[in-house]
């Protein structure tokens, strides 16, 4: 769970009380608001768990060794530039990856949700289906609802018993992917296709595209390798 | 829905926005503690359904027309005297209450719950599947949790929908990767990473790694402009 830039601590104190009501124990916060938010009365039942709770300046940081981050969004017509699934199709989804490494579930503000920049580095983005007239949630509802479909599964006895993960290939992190973007970045400045000052929606457009591309942790090493030979070649001269 | 003597009036603000995000309208308080919670204004979004709340100074009158009455409890071994199911189990008795009579889910007060006089009106009792070392949550997000449960089923034809909205992504051609793979090579030998003389083995390896990369068309026109550029400059010397 990684609440970004959240305004209210009430609301990251009820986010940390849905998840100790739903079993769910790391939370993540990128630049809050209020520095204070570990105080938040509303983490009722749930203090530790916000104490515990673990700050990160940048989103990158944050999701740097997760191999799946999810985007939440109220807007669900919004030009989203990733494939946008509703919350009951995608916790099947999560669940499995969950079996290989760890889920980034990204809350935005209070006020503006996830920027474009935020929204770069997940690889896909999920809308809880509420009514097209009234879309945007009360933030701590929101993790709510996303916890609970996560567990409900598991409650009805009906274990999602899951495609064997056994000899599946492991997927790259977010950080081997940050680090490829911003190598590949580099690489496109060094050739000129990219210059200096170019815009940072030209570089969010980029990070997107590498997150569509599914790379395990053993290709994104190749294309570490690749990327960095290149890169230093291009801006030896 | 009916709030049975709630005590903080953003309780029922954020109840109604829950019921407003979700697409249910009629909510009922009982005995509410703050005679103001009209006002409150967490109910974001959802003032005209709190304005529109019917208030009421008995259980017993505040259900008095439905024909299927559910209550609520954190207390998943308290001495109940009714039967007690899941939220997952519920909601589809309660579907099928819907179709000829009215149904009334009712919540405590944030401090006790249900009384046992309050749950003498109910038919039976519904539990969120909370932790059993942290039961109790929020009401705004109990609330929530069951509303979302309500419509979770009905969600399949908004499915359709949002996948209409995005239209599939074109999957890139061998033609358009075979292109990609000898641009990629070309800038790979111009930055040594390969030397001229390079195992066609090797050769094959990024091959069949480009092939594994899901590319979409309109992706691999962009890393073709991307490649071409790099593969330029490199060779440009």
């Amino acid at each position: 769970m990684v609440l970004v830039s959240t305004r209210n601590p009430l609301n990251i104190g009820a986010a940390a009380r849905a998840m100790s009501n739903l079993g769910f124990s790391q939370l993540r916060v990128v630049n809050p608001y209020e520095a204070s938010f570990r105080e938040a009365r509303s983490a009722v039942g749930a203090a530790p768990l916000l104490k515990n709770a673990q700050e990160y300046k940048t989103v990158a940081d944050a999701i740097a060794d997760c191999s799946l981050v999810i985007g939440t969004t109220a807007a669900h017509n919004r030009e989203l530039q990733q494939p946008l699934k509703l919350l009951p199709q995608a916790v099947p989804m999560i669940r499995k990856r969950l079996k290989s490494g760890r889920v980034a579930l990204l809350f935005g503000s209070e006020k503006r949700g996830l920027s474009n920049a935020d929204l770069s580095h997940c690889h896909w983005l999920l809308h809880i289906p509420t009514r097209t007239e009234h879309l945007s949630m009360n933030l701590g509802q929101a993790v709510a609802i996303c916890l609970y479909e996560m567990i409900r599964v598991g409650v009805k006895g009906k274990r999602a018993e899951l495609a064997s993960d056994r000899g599946k290939r492991k997927v790259a992190s977010s950080g081997e992917l940050e680090r490829l973007t911003s190598l590949l970045l580099d690489a496109l400045r060094g050739s000129g296709y990219l210059d200096q000052q170019t815009a940072a929606a030209k570089e969010e457009k980029i990070r997107r595209m590498v997150r569509r591309l599914n790379f395990s942790a053993d290709d994104a090493e190749v294309w570490l390798g690749m990327l960095r030979q290149i890169a230093w070649k291009l801006n030896q001269r």
